[in-house]
């Protein structure tokens, strides 16, 4: 009998696992996926870095670098962050592999066994994974159209015992919810948190894309806002605005967390990828990463309308929805005691997938929702998809 | 004040960040590094292999893919790890973000705060540190000319409560000792562990870096001894034959171990950088990896031997070592209480650096050792630079 750590009975078996094949299964038209499409990836843009460097910048680029990122990139990255409001010269940076890594990393420096954290319902499954990694109690704040429900966070914090370690949220084209937080109600998150010694963890991947720029001023982040007697971790990714194959993201941070992350990274991997680094240096150097954000912006612009347009054609009027503004998913609400689980089997039977809604729930309960994304299946497919998807819905809601 | 947590306050703060910075500092003679000569990366090769990718194979290299890793490098991994007598069949195979990754990986599976593991004196610091990270007691056990004193060994099992998670051990080309274990220590091992639910963590990065054809039969693994009664985890990497900036190493474990690895590096970072699994792949595919490995398998073995005699020709005879027969470092014992820090100083002064050994002392004391590594340096600096360690070595322990 292997004798395994205690925190290990605290994942769960397969949901991410089962997320991923159901959304690169083959012959399928897929609604599941959270990844760019394939054919978005700026191929000649990196066939050309790549043939561009030196064979210094190769060497460094198949060798170790240092535990918190190659200076290169730590220098442009900051900069690009800067020009975008981050307070950089006040905090610091640390390339991760990913932000997942960024989430987990600060998973470990903040909890012990039986910890608790405030996170939305509902909550993006990989950070929910990495809070579960380190046996926390995952503490629920229902979210509404534009943001959590701030009389259910006040009530937490006054009951919550012990006081939570931490925040965890994320303001921007939510996933899955697909919401905007309002510059309200982040106002009231800060009034609440603020002198709690309750750090806040502010995921923030898919901000660049949105529809309209006239929502960018009220897209305003926490950290941006730096507010006083808050620590604000801000984390980023490449992921969805270059290629989540490179494996990169980052964490922003005040330097005495800095320096417990950097341990914490120093022992999980040492340090991310030198040649994902290198690449990204050069896209934000050479001044491709706003044009390429520009060029993906409108054409998830496209396949989000097409979408909506569907589904407001579509769906079965008791299925109700946010209009998504960016970002990658829309989020169906059923109606009450319909089982999102039922009408996946049904659709994966037509040939159409999608997450169900309890995948997304810290309790793992409740499951009359469902994510429907448009990030990575084109408009006509969208166009064929969603009749069947609704099709699938009635089956189950009408019988 | 942040509250972080309790795992934190084990992790040491910067040895292994001095370590990096010395090694690659400019204006220096390096014997401190653990990484590859710039000059031996196979960039040719690999702008070979990008440049023939098709728009396919690129999309792959930049979209999430499996946890587990790609199926394709799975496969060839799999047949290539085979072909040198690992039982691949019967177990399972993950591609981690480095080896030392898949050690920390390990490490939270098995660990729980005050559990003990079995490591040696002196011992690879990444692993180290992972240990430290979950708050592990580290019991040692010495280290010979031929691996692990089996009665101390035996004393530490009888001895160590609570019962250890695992031993952990390197048994090829050691990090920081440049020891081979011999066929006898290893049986006496898999006797001495059969049957107590102790699985082994077999840690071998070096095993291909051999100078002598006829040490191959002695260097056989214990995983592909494949013993009945324990479990076996060995970790290995592309760090040392290709290129550490890819970040890509391997655990092959027996299928319940995988089951929960997965799930915890589902937590970690989702999955290894996709970018560099395909050029590895490609790289073992294509039928490179042999000829590139024997290739830096002869230019190590030159600088060894070059190292060899050096020190042969210039250390006083109080200090002494085994002739490295491959891998990276040879590790010199000073006199009783002489202090490498001091020699270090000295050392940099007169520009060059080397590791101290109490970086590599699982207690952090023993210091009357200095690692040496000849994998960073060419012959002529080599020559160039051992002389002056003599000189820094007189210095101190001659006053």
């Amino acid at each position: 009998m292997t004798r395994f750590s205690s925190s290990v009975s605290n994942l769960r078996s397969s949901e991410i696992r089962d997320m991923m094949s159901l959304a690169t299964a083959v012959n399928m038209i897929s609604f599941a996926g959270g990844m760019p499409g394939n054919e978005l990836f700026p191929l000649d843009t990196i066939d050309n870095i790549i043939n561009s460097l030196t064979d210094n910048e190769k060497q460094v680029a198949m060798q170790y670098g240092p535990t918190t990122g190659l200076p290169s990139l730590l220098e442009s990255l900051s900069d690009w962050l800067g020009k975008k409001g981050l307070p950089v010269k006040t905090n610091k940076l640390i390339l991760t592999t990913g932000s997942l890594q960024a989430i987990h990393i600060l998973a470990k420096a903040f909890l012990d066994p039986n910890d608790t954290v405030l996170v939305e319902t509902p909550s993006f499954i990989g950070a929910l994974s990495a809070f579960r990694a380190y046996q926390a109690d995952l503490i629920t704040v229902p979210l509404n159209g534009d943001g959590m429900d701030i009389n259910k966070l006040k009530m937490r914090l006054e009951t919550t015992s012990p006081k939570p370690k931490f925040l965890y949220y994320s303001p921007n084209f939510h996933n899955p919810a697909g919401i905007i937080y309002s510059q309200e109600v982040k106002q009231q998150m800060i009034e609440l948190l603020k002198d709690q010694e309750i750090p806040i963890i502010e995921d923030d991947v898919y901000s660049d894309l949105y529809f309209y720029e006239e929502d960018v001023p009220k897209m305003q982040l926490i950290k941006s806002m730096d507010p006083q007697g808050i620590d604000v971790c801000y984390t980023g990714s490449f992921s969805k605005i270059l290629g989540p194959g490179l494996r990169l993201g980052w964490m922003l941070v005040p330097e005495s967390i800095y320096r417990k992350c950097e341990l914490i990274k120093q022992s999980i991997d040492a340090c991310s990828p030198s040649i994902s680094q290198v690449i990204a240096d050069k896209f934000i150097r050479e001044g491709h990463i706003d044009d390429y954000v520009a060029r993906v912006r409108e054409e998830y612009k496209k396949r989000g309308l097409a979408m909506i347009e569907m589904l407001t054609k579509h769906l079965p009027e008791y299925v109700t929805f946010e209009k998504p503004r960016g970002g990658f998913y829309s989020w169906l609400k059923l109606p009450d005691g319909c089982d999102a689980t039922k009408i996946l089997k049904i659709a994966i039977d037509k040939g159409v997938v999608f997450v169900s809604g309890k995948t997304f729930d810290p309790d793992g309960i409740r499951n009359d929702f469902m994510r429907v994304s448009f990030c990575n299946t084109d408009v006509e497919t969208i166009k064929r998809g969603v009749p069947i998807l609704a099709e699938a819905i009635r089956e189950v809601c009408e019988n």
